[in-house]
């Protein structure tokens, strides 16, 4: 069960997206570098998913940067959004 | 499926037990503030367990942690070990 929307998964979702864009990557592209389909990251980014410890490390490791990078980026969209 | 014992679900759970410890809480008392049953917490701290985002979540509420301390912890369990 995955409820949609709540405040944490949004900021994620919104960390997600910021470090792709910085990047200036297509969804597509982190996909790939991730190893998730390409559909993963929209929901992802819309923080409508609620992924595992396992799919945060694909995604860091996809985007080059340390776990605690992500979640300086999440504290900061948390606390901002 | 979980797959047990990769070195960052290892270095996650030494993470969860040093900040526990650090408190002097039982792993029942961490279970109860993080709203998980007992039995999770230590199969948390062995490493055995792929807990999702919301799940951290309840931990690092339970142990009244941001998620960045959380990582931060992590990430040099992750160095050390």
């Amino acid at each position: 069960m995955q409820a949609q929307g709540i405040p944490q998964q949004r900021a994620l979702g919104r960390a997600v997206r910021e470090l792709r864009a910085r990047r200036g990557w297509s969804q597509e592209h982190l996909a790939d570098r991730a190893g998730v389909h390409r559909n993963y990251v929209g929901s992802m980014e819309r923080g409508e998913l609620n992924p595992t410890w396992r799919t945060l490390l694909r995604f860091s490791a996809g985007l080059h940067i340390p776990m605690t990078e992500l979640f300086a980026v999440y504290e900061r969209q948390l606390a901002g959004g």
